[in-house]
């Protein structure tokens, strides 16, 4: 027995997202059919309006409802820091945290040969551009790529480029350590490695 | 800072599943800029085509692309059985494990009066005519409720209208215990109990 045809191709659909498996595509595709007609369209309506007027602001590549988001275009930001991040998402998160008052640069992904995905499928070379353009005007670059073994390999060929133009400021990396809230008993052991290097001096 | 709106919107629609939390929904919905237009396109038709053409079978209520669905017009099934499910998603569980060959009744819904779902909500009624119309035709309902609170309080809500129906062949309901599989250890006192009640002698 197999499903009518519709609902068969809603469930597809979901499959396809990462993290969702058979049994949450059906469950979500049949709780649709309960749902009102109006909240449906929306649903629909609001994937096929999902890239209308998005770009990717022409200065830090994140999206953005206009050409230039509203970070680059804000005067009250320190211009002379870049955090480098991999995904648009990890702006808003940073943004969410709130502490942070400079700029941002999204690679749009990492270095990832197994994926096929090199230096060239990034927005590296804008962000090498941007730093050339501004010369003496950077202080720091916050290489705030995932500490994931892609994220490192990114950010060790970011500082490789950013040396090889002569780039004499701060390069930083976020801190790595326990989670606020962690416990040391589930850390695994280079978590705990790195937490231990990372320590610092208690006064 | 907020998202765009366009994305905000399909991050709304993804928190309204059920399971589904802000942070998936913002996973889901960045993930969504990613993929190729014509897969997204496939999944808003599919959204805004799943109720189309879809029908309720006029006889067990189970959905159908047609008016009767396959297995009501289905001469080679035992029509002198009616399992009663919650839901459509009950029957295809069923049909996939592949031993019954009956016919099914969908409630689409059990008694719950907490959100409100009376007797008069669910398509009971439906069932009560069609035991009334086959009359002496029905060798056995199977009420295969969910083991919830809600699914015991509609399976005794059933029993005691059909026996007001004086329907006098079998009613059961499915057997409860241990899933294959599980590990005692893990098993709620509840289940053990019922377990323990329906242990059968080993031969």
């Amino acid at each position: 027995m197999t499903f009518p045809k519709q609902i068969q191709n809603l469930i597809d659909a979901f499959e396809r997202l990462p993290g969702v498996g058979p049994k949450t595509a059906e469950r979500l595709a049949f709780y649709l059919l309960h749902v009102p007609d109006n909240e449906l369209e929306l649903f629909s309506n609001s994937l096929a309006n999902l890239k209308k007027d998005i770009f990717l602001c022409k200065t830090c590549k994140n999206i953005s409802d206009a050409e230039v988001c509203d970070i680059c275009a804000n005067d009250l930001r320190d211009n002379d820091i870049i955090c480098v991040v991999e995904t648009p998402l990890d702006v808003f998160s940073l943004e969410k945290s709130g502490q942070y008052k400079g700029l941002y640069h999204v690679l749009h992904g990492v270095i990832d040969p197994l994926h096929n995905i090199g230096p060239e499928e990034l927005y590296i070379d804008d962000l090498l551009k941007r730093i050339e353009n501004k010369a003496q005007g950077i202080g720091e670059i916050i290489l705030a790529l995932n500490p994931t073994m892609e994220g490192e390999a990114t950010a060790m060929y970011l500082r490789s480029k950013f040396k090889s133009l002569k780039f004499k400021s701060k390069i930083t990396r976020l801190g790595v350590g326990l989670p606020i809230g962690g416990d040391l008993q589930y850390a695994d052991e280079t978590t705990l490695n790195r937490a231990m290097e990372g320590r610092r001096i208690y006064e």
